[in-house]
């Protein structure tokens, strides 16, 4: 299925990677390779994680990732039996770790796609919720069950409860039963339910159409969409206007819009 | 229906009780029971539900919290003869405790359920909206009709604009019209829709669920969820990492993970 | 379709109005009226829509505004003739002045209503996203494509990642994909779907609706929903108490409250 895989961090590593990263076309692909341990998010994959997706930040060839999984099970959370047998200390690390990732995705000035079969459930339905676009299996299934193990999923509720409406989220927090694909695509939790069997294409027909636009464009309108978000409205206009005036000055909105207005295809730079 | 009925504050009243107030199973009740008042949200009936809530609060026999109401209407909300009557002084003590029940809601340490049926209207529907979850009968119609008496549905707007997207939340506002029970629930007011003559058990089904997660992980969930979001992204991660790791050193978080990992059922001490 | 039309700003100018505005029945109705154009937001149209809406706010005739359009397109948002000619203090006024009308259809003390056929694109769609309420024609189609110029509707989202869920927002501003009046209507983007045929009446019939409230009531309402919106939830509650009494103390509050004691039709002064 794919040309190369080129493995993040692989001179710190003698052990099997935990993920796949390939680019091809413009798409670079982050694949958690762990089925057999239903890609939980341990601190190597989340390592492995973060440096895949610092190599496409750097990588002019990514113009979009995917976040995607081999096996039945997107991914099942963080990893329990790592958890239980860590201090205070080192469970602390994990979900500043498991933070850092999950920021350096809405940090990453390219747009980020999940891919989810099966199972996305606790900090694996965290990671969809905090993906810019998602697409799903027609049989994917999302759920935070961490009250089942009495411990809350309060970290993922903090993806979660931006993504969908309140009382969604808190249903599926309190308890912890999974929504189907539809439903999640009614929350807003993803943006396309594809059948089984047309998942990778279907996501990779999404992530083309993203490639397609410049990548100057998509940087500063992904970066300024989360930061106005958190900003009041009037703050909101004032850096949207400012960062539109960048985009307009920038070499691809002129080369864009003079395209437009003389009828032809634009040639971008970036 | 109930076991046994304990009024709240029963030594401060000789009258009949508006509310009733009993415990089942982990399961507390309070049932809004001035039907021929369509259950006004009188001053009377916010210190009863106040004082309930806090009867629930205190009681580890209570797990969950249900809201129901007898008769055809849920709520109307404000007992406008109260609130007519009043001085420009006493309508603001009103308010003031209106918004006390509501945040003693939010606050409380376990979960709140609605459960709904015939009308909701006006403080009626800001007591849907504030629940956790809420669970409608299909005939349940939701409305903020204050327009319609020339009183904007102001602070029902404060739970209603945080439940709903914005432009439905201003269709109720402006038009005053009911939406139904089916559009509640896509709209995120309400998490099921139940045939009326099932609305009772849809309702305890979905408490027997919730009461059967531990005490101490719903309580610092619910909690941390509420908290979190008033927050921007950074600060909410920040909080829910430090809750994540108390949830994970409370023994019941112990227990969970142990059990989980040894596959048998978790022994709660909360 | 009209009874008359008159011109918001007509001293100033010589050329063909841009606009169309007219009071009939106590609705204010202003048309996009450049449909060879598509309605782009030209400063021209923008300063004319100012105009209008400046207008409507000083006309007691005018208890609710209507913001339609002439033509096959609703808007095709900014001029992009006029914005690659400029200089970028040129580019920043233009994003200003259209900030302006934004914020004035939010801070205007009437409903506002868009009435939506075939595109609103860009700051078409930004348009609608701002007005209070929007039903659509069955036919008509939302998108943010700037990405498809090199220039990402960044202002835009503002308005559009307000009104609807996050991945609906992200998924239109990054694949620049148009969304249907349905899509619209689950995100929340509008409120009513019509015949095609039939979208002025549905139009009309909503605006009718609005209209019948007293203009006190709405007025008090509107500025309040959209002031607490921007508070964290106990100061949300503080501002809107203090307006419900306001608001049953203005005499249009206590008329309704009478009236409806008194279950007799209340007679506004407002």
């Amino acid at each position: 299925m794919y040309n190369h895989s080129i493995h993040p961090n692989q001179r710190l590593r003698v052990s099997e990677p935990l993920t796949l990263y390939e680019v091809q076309d413009g798409i670079a692909t982050l694949t958690l390779n762990s089925p057999a341990r239903r890609n939980a998010l341990s601190s190597e994959m989340l390592e492995e994680m973060l440096a895949a997706i610092r190599l496409s930040e750097d990588d002019p060839a990514a113009r979009v990732l995917i976040i995607a999984a081999a096996g039945p099970v997107f991914s099942s959370g963080h990893d329990l039996r790592e958890l239980s047998q860590g201090s205070r200390e080192s469970q602390t690390l994990v979900f500043a770790l498991c933070t850092k990732v999950m920021e350096a995705i809405r940090l990453l000035r390219k747009p980020v796609i999940a891919s989810v079969q099966g199972l996305a459930t606790a900090a694996g339905c965290q990671l969809v919720a905090t993906c810019d676009l998602a697409v799903a299996s027609e049989d994917a299934e999302f759920a935070t069950p961490g009250v089942d193990i009495g411990v809350f999923c309060t970290t993922p509720s903090v993806a979660l409860g931006r993504a969908v409406p309140t009382k969604v989220a808190m249903q599926m927090l309190l308890t912890g039963e999974p929504i189907s694909a539809q439903d999640a695509l009614k929350a807003g939790l993803v943006n396309r339910v594809a059948p089984s069997a047309e998942l990778g294409r279907a996501t990779r027909d999404l992530a083309r159409k993203l490639a397609s636009a410049p990548a100057s464009a998509v940087a500063m309108g992904k970066t300024a969409f989360y930061a106005q978000a958190a900003l009041d409205r009037p703050q909101a206009y004032s850096l949207a206007q400012r960062v539109m005036v960048e985009n307009l000055q920038h070499p691809d909105g002129r080369e864009g819009v003079s395209a437009f207005l003389e009828k032809r295809p634009p040639r971008w730079i970036s």
